[in-house]
């Protein structure tokens, strides 16, 4: 507990292995919460024995890697959005974010479709159909890492919100053609959702 | 030709319609090659008359759509790639480099499933499973969008080399984990082809 791994090039040699396997590999230490690297000075073992089991533990990345897809495609559809979105998509985008507060009581799966609603219906006002496409296909996955996320995190006893004040100021700022603001606050919610999963 | 078009806010009052609708009707124009936008001095007439047909028109939008979609999901992912690529990916990116030199000598449909495989190879390298599904979700859309493409541009002709340069330095950043080369050397691959369609 504490102690600094040696380098990566030392490790390399210690283990005649190449040194992008050693990345691999304490990246995968990383994962399983047993190291963390610090800016500029190391890699350090937080613990010697993982703190979850292997299947929570895959879940996590697997919601991880949703989270990181999510970040690539929807913080510039909603850059795009605000340049292109129409008044009918005012109107759509209001009616899923009324639709994802009216779901806040009910069941997991229900609000996570609700709250999908909303996502859609911000990439739908970049008015590129390839995407709009791309994101349909999307959904099923997004609706798995959504459900496991909820179940893991427990968000709606920490956040009885919903982080339905970010998703307001989404709206908000696509509607004002305000891409910048809309990219930021889309990165800033889906960055703190991902930090909570990934425990920093 | 060559008449400035009044501002938004006095086509809209003379129209009797809202902004967002002229800035649609705006939009609509400039990807018929009727008007164009000059930085900062508003928006000229270029053409009175459509320089092609509908069915073309519309075909050069749809791969530019199919084009946008690529940038946002492959220059992140080129970034990324650089820095998780293993030995084993460098080793099919090499591979699928050689495939598409290769296959620059046989018919467009062969030549675009060989270039597909080196993107999709970069893609597999970011390490993200959910990724990797979804730019093959993607493949098909992005298979017809550049058999349009080559068919709209003549691209074999204006260039024998297909491109080949830029996509071996695409190769060696993610190579030499230079993520910041690696996703500026695929922007610049994409905005040149984009360019080209639209014609600018």
């Amino acid at each position: 507990m504490g102690t600094k791994l040696p380098g990566e090039t030392t490790l390399a040699r210690t283990l005649g292995v190449g040194r992008s396997t050693v990345r691999e590999a304490v990246r995968a230490l990383v994962g399983a919460g047993l190291v963390r690297p610090r800016q500029g000075a190391g890699v350090f073992v937080i613990a010697t024995e993982p703190t979850e089991d292997w299947p929570t533990r895959l879940r996590r990345a697997a919601v991880a890697d949703v989270y990181e897809v999510r970040a690539m495609v929807e913080v510039q559809a909603a850059r795009l959005a605000a340049t292109r979105r129409t008044e009918a998509d005012i109107t759509a985008m209001r009616a899923a974010l009324e639709g994802r507060r009216t779901a806040a009581g009910a069941d997991h799966a229900a609000f996570v479709d609700a709250d999908i609603a909303l996502h859609a219906a911000v990439v739908d006002a970049a008015r590129n159909p390839v995407l709009t496409d791309l994101f349909t296909e999307f959904a099923p996955a997004l609706r798995q890492g959504l459900i496991d996320l909820v179940e893991l995190l427990g968000l709606r006893d920490g956040d009885p919100q919903h982080g339905d004040a970010r998703h307001a100021a989404l709206v908000q700022a696509v509607t004002d053609r305000d891409g910048e603001a809309a990219s930021r606050v889309l990165q800033t919610e889906l960055d703190t959702t991902l930090a909570q999963l990934l425990g920093r």
